[in-house]
């Protein structure tokens, strides 16, 4: 088969596996293809919840037709029994003649185990077509494995003046219908949504996805040192609620929720520490919600992967509430500088996609 | 002659008047073009400092094509004699046959006047075509005849989080070269550019269109009651200083500026005389470049007619300075809504023009 097939054939795979994101945790999200003869015989990818992988769902669409059929997946088939048989072993046992994957796992469980299982059983095995692509899909996992926390999007909904509220704390509404849905898309395709405290005190946030009918509703992730969150409202259709809060602090939880307590300097809690605490707890993919306290530790922390901003198309002033508190000061030409990555009109207002530069 | 090619044909006039945009103060800035048996004889735009007026320069260049003519113009031709005889004369003694306007002329010394007299000499009008562009185009005179004050843009180069400069006051760069250069065909398009008096002094900003080759330079104005500004840089190319002062304060003006009392209301200049005042000398589009506490001071007093921000990919925190200082709190729902009217990507930055909407 041709580079250009082997390409149409991934992208497709990639397409698949992006259905899994928000969904899959703590599971990368991957897509798999099966084709014979030219032609498309199954598709397949990680269910919700993780299970069952993009290639044991693809392997029982396509039955037979897996004989001698090129299986293309984003992600190294896995080669350890975990809550499912190996994929590698699957693949070989039905048949599969050639394996073209994107992205080695770096999983330590796989970590090219995968790959070397299915070559040793003299499947052909193709590397690296689309591992950009698929990297950027799975940097919540690779975060995760490799970095040791999720990937983090900061979510800044300002006016042209960078405030997320006015003097008096009112935010409902700065930015238009529009906008907000696409926020709920935004929090549909993340592991948590998260805030701080006293974001969670002033807005009483439901922090859940609504409008796009039933899904699988991201975790509540409120970051509040003394562990003093109010009582939430209870949406029937809400993910669970976790509270980040000072190890050293006992707190009274709501029922159902689950308590993390994490170190803390100076009262606040350690940015790295909560990044580390909620990938040990299987997120790869965090949508931080603010407030501005919540916003500027992660980024002073260097823990923000991308920053999604919509601005309203008003004004409040230099007493509505800042978007991000202070930041270490630093001169101008050592600041991090952001990518411009997309950016579109949403109604009335604007959104732009940056990603924080790691060279 | 049909209504498209009559469309088509004051759309030509609008992009020659546009020429004008910033190089014809007190004057509007008209297009003229001169069509005679479907075929343009000739094209004119009001030409630096505001004569010939565009109909003048396109009779000139028509010679005898004019005869029998059509004329579109995109403001009703003057005529009175001001520092020349009225274009509406012109038009007639070249015998033209018809003539097509976009917008009657709002100065009382012209309003329908012009018209009147080509109808009287026999001359078929046709008026409207093209009018809304035609406004839009000519805002800056149309707010200087019927508002007593000229159209005002505010410009707004900052960081995501809507910061001017960092909280030690560095302000270069935030955005990058392409955005700058954009913000010097603003400059170009505007009689004169504007900052307050603490700008003034913290960046002794050179307030030119550089990297244009020879053009006509804007006004600068400054804007400092105790009329306290520092040597500004004084490159060879640069417009006239205008210092605006608290009237009741003596200042020292640096050779050739132009001292303009205005009154001041606990210290600060009232932006509604200050616009007043400019407008009285003349000017019909200002661009204000900052600082936080003059844009409050016009975005408050509802002068602000454009919003042009540069956002760039960095984050500088609250501790930042502010792009525009404290507005009087109002409910949300209360709030000026701004309208986008464009948005685009300047090099690594994002630009976004909002018209404030006024209804």
């Amino acid at each position: 088969m041709s580079h250009a097939d082997d390409a149409r054939h991934m992208a497709h795979a990639l397409g698949l596996a992006r259905r899994g994101l928000g969904n899959v945790w703590p599971n990368p999200a991957v897509g798999c293809v099966i084709v014979r003869d030219g032609i498309v015989v199954a598709r397949g990818w990680t269910q919700p919840g993780g299970r069952p992988h993009a290639e044991r769902f693809a392997l029982d669409a396509a039955g037979d037709k897996a004989r001698g059929a090129t299986a293309y997946v984003t992600l190294e088939p896995c080669s350890h029994y975990g809550k499912t048989p190996p994929c590698a072993d699957a693949l070989i046992a039905a048949g599969v003649a050639r394996v073209v994957v994107a992205l080695t796992d770096p999983d330590p469980r796989v970590a090219g185990r995968g790959l070397a299982r299915l070559r040793a059983a003299g499947v052909t095995v193709t590397e690296g077509v689309g591992r950009d692509q698929a990297a950027a899909l799975n940097r919540g996992f690779l975060n995760r494995i490799t970095l040791g926390r999720p990937m983090l999007t900061l979510k800044l909904a300002t006016s042209l003046d960078g405030r997320i509220a006015t003097a008096s704390g009112e935010s409902r509404w700065i930015t238009g219908a529009e906008a907000r849905r696409q926020v709920h898309l935004l929090r549909l395709t993340h592991d948590a949504v998260m805030v701080g405290g006293g974001t969670a005190r002033a807005d009483l946030p439901a922090l859940n996805v609504r409008g796009f009918g039933p899904v699988r509703q991201p975790v509540r992730v409120i970051a509040s040192a003394r562990g003093d969150i109010p009582p939430l409202p209870e949406d029937h259709d809400a993910g669970p609620l976790w509270l980040l809060h000072d190890r050293d602090v006992a707190v009274a939880l709501p029922p159902g929720a689950r308590g993390i307590g994490v170190d803390s300097v100076q009262g606040h809690l350690d940015p790295v520490a909560m990044m580390r605490a909620l990938a040990g707890a299987g997120l790869t993919r965090v949508l931080c919600e603010g407030g501005g306290a919540l916003a500027a530790s992660l980024l002073a922390a260097g823990l923000v992967d991308d920053l999604i901003t919509y601005s309203a198309g008003l004004v409040l002033g230099a007493e509505g509430r800042a978007a991000v508190a202070a930041l270490p000061l630093a001169p101008l030409s050592a600041m991090p500088r952001l990518r411009l990555r997309g950016v579109r009109r949403l109604g009335g207002d604007v959104m732009q996609l940056w990603s924080v530069v790691n060279e």
